[in-house]
């Protein structure tokens, strides 16, 4: 999906909000069980609640790995059953030496056909130009994570007073430009979110953090807005857990509408719609 | 596998050769193709030919999953059918908050069986100490890589001349010792290994890029050695692509040969056996 592309889809579904399929076998309602895929099963169920909602879902690709070649292929029947309009992140932070990250590029991009992969900047260059090489296709680079880790290395500081993530930003902004780039941004960071946006102004995050883990999303649009919106906030267990019962994807779908509703208002009043 | 039954097997084997099985279909020999699963069939004739020769095996994740549900497939019959006294590292390079990393542990060490798993450090501890809850189980660290991207961001270096990867060894250290954690170290920054070494005296390395990479199994040895050997030196495509025709696995165990009876001479001079 180009970057024109998304922006549009922002626009008309009045949302920037990405939903994390974090699909887990020991927090579905239990009725699923008793059907041949649960986990595809519970994810078309609130695919079909919320792609209304939602610009992107994001498949957290552990929870599908665990299950072996049957969470593969639950995960496969997932991103085929996702509207085309609709951008698709696999979150695999994943990142290796070329030849190695091409590989990783064709199961997430040709295989899977997903629009984005998460990747980690640590071994540098070489890991993650490999996947600028598929046109269309995004890398998301991990910059400032919202975990409490993200404090032990994120934020090592040079000489200058210049933190390991802001040599991550400043160094991939040159390898990769912001129609196929994007940076993860932890909603726990708030000042450091406004510190990203004046380093990158152009480049869409992928917000983390917001609701389960305490970040806000008025916060978040303070600080790290651009006049593209700029922003795909994520949750995962705050929507596709709303509940455990046979109206859970009812009630996941309130809880997107909640968070689409506020967006809306951020658009509005941003002058974006 | 626990710390002591390694360096057991080093000495019996008098190898500390791993060999990395990155078996891709482009690579293999043309009339494995006609079996139903080339990659298995391929991994066992490597593993037939050289499981008295190295002390490990190392399969790059990548390119199993880029063949979907088959590729993990592969894997796990590939996994199923190394001898239970040969060392294996999943190499993963994975790394996510908590949550996730259990599930990631989860995949490989119980789902998978591997003895060991390579992480990447840019999220902190948060993202370690999961995989560290799996009884003699290993995390392989990510301290200092062979590729020419490890430059861009591991020696990015505070006020007082430290450098990301010296902080890592040093934070990542605290968190798991010498008995469930190992560190990547490639072979081609050699002045580096002999700081890495100081710094954490009694870790294995996993040792990349000698070979094909250009690092030298003695200058490893001469940077990298400590009392118990304290090296894992990986060959991947230096042994499994020595040639491509029906005799592939005597060639590669012939290549493998020639590295173990260096390594025999070096544990020899070091008096290890």
């Amino acid at each position: 999906m180009t970057r024109e592309a998304l922006i549009a889809e922002i626009k008309r579904k009045k949302s920037f909000l990405c939903i994390g399929l974090d699909t887990d076998m020991n927090k579905i309602p239990e009725f699923l069980k008793r059907y041949e895929d649960p986990i595809f099963e519970f994810n078309k169920r609130i695919i079909d609640a919320t792609k209304d909602l939602c610009v992107a879902y994001k498949p957290n690709i552990a929870f599908y790995e665990c299950l072996g070649p049957k969470g593969w292929e639950s995960l496969k029947k997932t991103l085929d059953y996702i509207p085309k309009n609709i951008f698709t992140i696999a979150d695999a932070k994943r990142g290796d030496i070329g030849n190695t990250s091409t590989y990783y590029a064709k199961t997430f991009f040709e295989y899977l056909n997903f629009d984005a992969v998460t990747v980690a900047p640590y071994m540098g260059e070489d890991s993650i130009t490999p996947f600028l090489e598929f046109k269309d296709k995004w890398v998301i680079v991990l910059a400032l994570t919202s975990n409490k880790g993200s404090m032990d290395f994120q934020v090592f500081e040079n000489s200058h007073g210049e933190k390991l993530y802001e040599r991550v930003l400043e160094k991939t902004s040159l390898w990769g430009a912001s129609n196929q780039l994007m940076y993860v941004v932890g909603a726990t960071r708030l000042e450091q979110i406004k510190e990203v946006r004046a380093k990158v102004p152009n480049y869409f995050f992928l917000v983390p953090g917001v609701g389960a883990q305490g970040g806000s999303l008025e916060d978040v649009v303070n600080y790290g807005w651009n006049d593209d919106c700029g922003l795909l906030v994520n949750s995962s267990r705050g929507i596709i857990y709303t509940s455990n019962g046979e109206s859970f994807d009812k009630d996941a779908r309130e809880s997107a509408k909640k968070v689409q509703l506020q967006m809306r208002d951020v658009l509005v009043s941003k002058k974006m719609i």
